[in-house]
């Protein structure tokens, strides 16, 4: 609250300089088409607006989801061919360049994913309030339209915190190469994507701090696309606490894990680790998280662990091999997941992916295959092998 | 009916000038940033276009909604922080500059709101059809964006009658500046919002008459951000009959009142009465409303009575006060409600709000204490104490 | 599968040549508004963006929907005024003029309805990846803007494909003028819109062959807006298959017809055939589809069969008589459907149109009024009369 309250002080104190400005004089207007779709810009910058679609088509066999329990193992055989993702985005600016907005629907579910806007006069403090992606992991902040792999890691359903409603501030702080630094610190309701009231007193409370090791920020990116001329890397530790009647969330909002299921308000407290690194040189990229989650029931008075992690490279070849085609990358990922230490349950997969590259990520043809090996706890061992064909293309 | 039909003739009247018109001269467009978001003009203006979002970020403490019932005081406890609207309009002209179409959307709870075509031709006569508010309440009718509290008064629950879908005439009568009349005169299916399908062949029929006494019709807007340099007032009589299922509406469509569940279809006969006034001049505005609702239940043949009032008044103090920051408005308003004239239970809201107005209504920071007060039939009493802040951003 | 591979590796092959495009250079834009709405395309047509909204309102008394069964005759009695249909529109091309899409979302019912990717880069083979409504019958694929009646025939709820999900191919084959063709093979997962999974292995195929006979295209279009001064037909026969757990489809996706519920995955397969004719000259227009349906219940191991066929004309009477206005058009239907040839039910419609076209198809005014007759397998009959009056405005 405090945050809430030190984001509308800052506002009140631009307020007269805001409220003087005139837009009176309207010089031409730019129309552009830029990576962020079609675009209307007012000659002195003060508005902005974007509009861009996203469709994306995906065939899976024997079928699209990961699987979570040995059960799920080798008999569901439905195969999947449909419009994954159908998304209207506009963003922008209005009345200031460093006032932007920007929101987000995913037509096919009917869903409003993200709304917020964003303060961002300095570089080194910025205020975000709505409801987004909180940037606790790499691979769920990075957009599914710019991802290495077809779709995230089997990591992703048991750690994200997905999108959030509530405030944040952020921003960069440079000053010696070495000491180059990213911040975000956040307070959320805690209750997930689309919810209008929180189930208790309890916020979530989120930290993230990140080092740019080189002195550049590489942002949510896969794919080194700009073929990065000198080597570029980040670590970045982010930490997460909330308390409500969820064990996790998703594009849905809050839901369960197998074995928590119909929490009662604040019957979760959610602890929440990740170490994550990247890495970009010359068309190669890298990054991994290691992730710890502890669910304590205060119900049942009882504590459970999850732990994971996932290691992912990709590289476009064409850097060191003549005939390797420009626009194809290569890239793979080996992902680990254990869903309670106390026992000895273990979910592994790999995967190997092809993406074709006709306009970045804006255009882009990518083709993956993924094992996947459960060990139970009392050592059953299945596997699974699955096929994914997936084009994506911004418009 | 027959105004339906009035209004298909009146298009066929015009339909030959319409039809002969040529668009296939196409000077340059004019793009532009008004006070209704991103425009595209034809250079004849025989086309515009415009696009606005519109976000709007709440706090509340305890909590949001207003008390109802006795039992709604002083036990919830959830403070809410959330995106309260999120919108999305279109509108401006086709064909002709008097072909206007509105529509506007609720991402957030995936509603169309709006969707309406009004021929306006004349200043005297104008046609709408589709979906609306309609312009019984003066303050269900302000855009929830531009009201000068943070939300409406504990009132427009009962008494509003929302959105409606049907067809309209309305105008301006302006003989001498004495006799200065707006009229509106509307039928409807009575429905409420979304409706597809009429309960019984009882439609709803509303009627407004406004006099401009001062020569000035001042729309539905509030707070007097144009800082008027003539005092300008509006006296205004409405009234709505209609037969349904329904004893309430509001956003979601039709509902109910406390003990008036589950109507049948034509169940409730409902005649309701408005008397409205508003004045403005320098900075200061005034707003109130009268209302009598009249709920007949054919099956039980009973009538009930509802009664309320507000009083509404705010300053824009700088136009009198050296010190005072120009951008910062004080608003206040009193309501009186009683659920049933033929028992003694009486609900009153007193509210004091500040806005500051960072570039009028299109970004607004609101912040409100409200007082509630209920004295029960059997003479119990209990009181509320709540806080809110909102800020309004369209883009 | 194999189809969908080929697109895959057409697309890859096409790819060097898309990506080392430039778009940097970008000269002026031209903004437009034209038969599909406001457009914005850049100076070199690598970019195009549309935007088009659409409102319906209709007015139906004794009530909107057809008759299907004998109770439907004469006791349903609510007369209908709503909007219809409420739509947005998106379409355009990006990076190429021949790479286009399109987005059509219904608002108010919050469904999206097309989303789909076409490649046309050549006129004999073309590609298109999404959802949208399979070119199957003339009367659902023809645009509800567009319709030459108030709305479809009897026969659309038993013989539409609607909308579905797959892969197709299509193009023309003008050789001679004699051997013009036009083409259309799709394969869809079959089981209606907004589904995200096959409900199981079973697809469905589609294949339609149009012969050209004039050597003229007439698309799929109603009223001879554009008054041909050559008369010009074409012939086209169409089939599909399908075995999914539905028996009809709608825009609501899967349903089921009269005595056919509750199907299992893969219960029904369904084998279809349509044979279409359209004819227009001089403001005359005709067409004509003639139906069979055969659904074979895999479970009961049972088999019944469909039939119906309708036929219609209209006329824009000013290219012959002297007094009648030129907006004007009469048109006529005649349909006949028999829900299972193992008995003796028919239905049958009658209906004549009025339009008043303001603006083409764009906005319409449209009065309609139908005669249903039915007889049942136990020689029973009733009929009923209906009154439709339709404003359709595209903006």
């Amino acid at each position: 609250l405090v945050l809430f309250l030190s984001v509308l002080s800052f506002d009140i104190l631009q307020a007269q300089g805001i409220h003087n400005d005139s837009t009176e004089n309207k010089p031409p207007w730019h129309i552009n088409y830029g990576s962020k779709g079609f675009e209307l810009r007012s000659n002195n910058n003060a508005y902005l607006l974007r509009i861009q679609g996203r469709l994306q088509f995906r065939f899976a066999t024997p079928n699209d989801s990961d699987p979570v329990t040995f059960n799920d193992f080798g008999y569901d055989n439905t195969p999947a061919f449909k419009i994954n993702r159908a998304r209207l985005k506009v963003g922008g600016h209005a009345y200031q360049p460093w006032l932007k907005y920007y929101w987000e629907y995913e037509l096919g579910r009917s869903n409003l994913l993200d709304f917020r806007i964003m303060v961002e006069r300095w570089k080194w403090f910025n205020v975000k309030i709505g409801q987004w992606k909180v940037e606790f992991t790499r691979e769920r902040r990075i957009s599914s339209g710019s991802q290495q792999m077809v779709d995230r890691s089997i990591l992703n359903r048991a750690f994200t915190v997905d999108r959030q409603q509530g405030v944040e501030i952020y921003g960069r702080l440079d000053g010696a190469s070495i000491a180059d630094f990213n911040y975000w610190a956040g307070v959320f309701t805690g209750t997930g994507r689309g919810t209008q009231e929180n189930d208790d007193k309890n916020l979530m409370y989120f930290g993230r701090l990140q080092w740019n090791v080189t002195g550049e920020n590489l942002g949510f990116k896969s794919s080194d696309l700009s073929l990065h001329k000198t080597p570029e890397a980040i670590i970045a530790l982010s930490a997460v606490t909330n308390r409500s009647s969820f064990t996790r969330f998703s594009s849905s909002g809050g839901g369960y894990l197998q074995g928590f299921e119909n929490g009662e308000p604040g019957q979760y407290r959610i602890n929440q680790m990740n170490l994550e690194t990247a890495f970009v040189y010359s068309g190669f990229s890298w990054q991994s998280e290691l992730h710890k989650k502890e669910i304590i029931d205060k119900q049942k008075n009882s504590t459970t662990t999850l732990k994971g992690f996932y290691l992912q490279a990709g590289y476009l070849a064409h850097q060191s091999i003549k005939w390797w085609p420009e626009p194809l990358e290569i890239a793979v990922r080996y992902s680990n997941y254990r869903p309670n230490t106390g026992l000895n349950t273990t979910l592994e997969e790999a995967s190997l992916a092809m993406n074709w590259f006709f306009k970045g990520h804006r255009n882009k043809l990518s083709m993956e295959v993924s094992q996947f090996d459960i060990q139970t706890s009392d050592y059953q061992t299945a596997d699974e092998l699955r096929f994914r064909v997936q084009w994506d293309l911004s418009f």
